[in-house]
């Protein structure tokens, strides 16, 4: 079985041949189906504080994967052969972080990690319900708590900001989305922004009342925290840089909550397949192959991505 | 009528006299019996940016008052002459900032601000009950939501720190106090503390609910969000400077919550007058003098005034 592996930091991926993984008692096999490329993935190849979060190694890496039930270990309740399900990579699976993942073929995983997905949704969506699209639901609906009728921005149209912005648009809100590649803009319109425009600050007329940031350059928290309402929320997702010079005056006048939000939960997972299988959430793709994915992650890494980059195995 | 007036970022306070203010018909006339001297007033006296705030020049300072109701317009109601009360200073009276205020021995103000004084409390715990106390109670308990068995950490035992670490006792919380000034380590046990220190960090391992800082420099920002527990909450009140160099990474990696707080409202004050009523509640006070002001002021500039300074005239 092939697989890209990880070894350290600063080291590419290494195609090597495995032998198949044998489910524990208390698991399941899965065939993969598809496994999105994360940003995650760049930070673990290029900067070691992320791989001291993960391992042992050498690891699979892919985390965000999607496939069916192929065995079922003996201590196994609720799932069986055929089950087509995701894996929700923040619990105790750990796929491609903990133990080996979607950059390969076969991969075990425990049932309380394991979300059912709906006969309309396929693999690829599937894939990245269960990292990008949980992160920008819990972000924008269980740390933000947006509701019908709020003004939302958004900072960041890539994988997790597309799909919070069309959330957003389809829970009621009017959203309005900050996002530097100017190619993307048309992206955010049809997907039901209000505008957008390059910077968040733009739309500070507007008296947001939530602001997710899923960029995290600094610069876009502290322009946050300008650019949302009187008791406004921010949410800080994005971490492209791991500090952030803030205005605490503007904080303190204004009485803003700023939110940080990682993780979630397989509810959140199931929350979005259910978005995807009522037709609502069309997140942009690009679909790769297995041969691709160490140079699809060079092109994540150069900024050159648009929408999800998926590996697709069939 | 002898008044403390502020011309200019600057200046020092000059002393007129003033004729004797007249009530509107929808305004009380108050006797002034003791006015608190607030860190808000150095900042006026010192930094021009906080006085494009208020106005209009002259103004007599002082936003944190208490009295006697000696004159009643003809379209007041609910309030007489003799009535004891303080003044909510952030809702349309502002006093010290908006009108003459508490630096002199007469001022007017709405009924909607005024917040009556139980028997019990003295006029000293009732002026600083409508600034110090109220926007310590908010940031622990409207804005921290503060409950018994949290534990709490409170940057700066100043005129607000020393409050809310009282209120949190009552409140059943485990309190642990950071602050700089060594004289104070005392204070902080007595009332209740469990443990003091120069930095808040070294709490780190005590997995703390909530971090108030009431400091506000930057780094004491930076370092709640690094004291306080995974999903806890940090509550910025102070602004010794206004700005923060935070660790974005840590505000994700904990899901820390950070909130601004500041202003409150009459049901605050009033909150706090039962702590004092309920004798629960005795903060440090040094009484002073209405001809000393000036000179306690530069103390509290100075960073040398221990509890907080209130001029009494009786």
């Amino acid at each position: 079985m092939k697989a890209w592996q990880f070894e350290r930091a600063g080291t590419p991926l290494e195609l090597r041949d495995l032998p198949e993984p044998r489910p524990a008692a208390d698991e399941v096999l899965i065939e993969i189906k598809a496994a999105g490329l994360c940003h995650t993935d760049v930070g673990i190849l290029h900067d070691p504080q992320w791989s001291e979060r993960i391992g042992p190694f050498p690891l699979t890496l892919g985390h965000e994967l999607a496939g069916v039930i192929i065995e079922v270990g003996p201590d196994v309740e609720g799932f069986a052969v055929g089950d087509r399900v995701g894996v929700f990579p923040a619990g105790r699976t750990r796929p491609g972080l903990g133990r080996d993942g979607g950059y390969s073929f076969r991969c075990t995983a425990l049932p309380e990690d394991l979300v059912r997905v709906p006969a309309e949704v396929g693999f690829e969506q599937a894939a990245l319900g269960t990292d990008a699209g949980r992160a920008a639901y819990r972000a924008l609906v269980r740390r933000g708590g947006v509701t019908s009728g709020d003004k939302v921005g958004i900072i960041g149209f890539g994988g997790l900001g597309q799909m919070a912005a069309r959330i957003a648009v389809v829970l009621g809100a009017t959203v309005f989305v900050a996002e530097k590649k100017k190619s993307l803009w048309s992206a955010a319109t049809e997907i039901g922004a209000q505008a957008v425009s390059g910077d968040i600050t733009d739309f500070a007329d507007e008296k947001l009342d939530l602001v997710v940031d899923f960029a995290g350059f600094g610069t876009t928290t502290a322009a946050a925290i300008e650019a949302v309402r009187e008791f406004g929320t921010v949410v800080q997702v994005g971490m492209g840089k791991l500090s952030a010079e803030i205005s605490t005056g503007s904080l303190i006048f204004k009485q803003v909550t700023l939110i940080g939000s990682r993780s979630g939960s397989v509810e959140d997972i199931a929350a979005v397949y259910e978005l995807f299988a009522a037709g609502e959430l069309n997140p942009l793709i690009s679909p790769i192959t297995f041969e691709d994915i160490p140079a699809a992650l060079d092109r994540l890494h150069r900024g050159e991505a648009e929408g999800r980059l998926v590996a697709v195995y069939e």
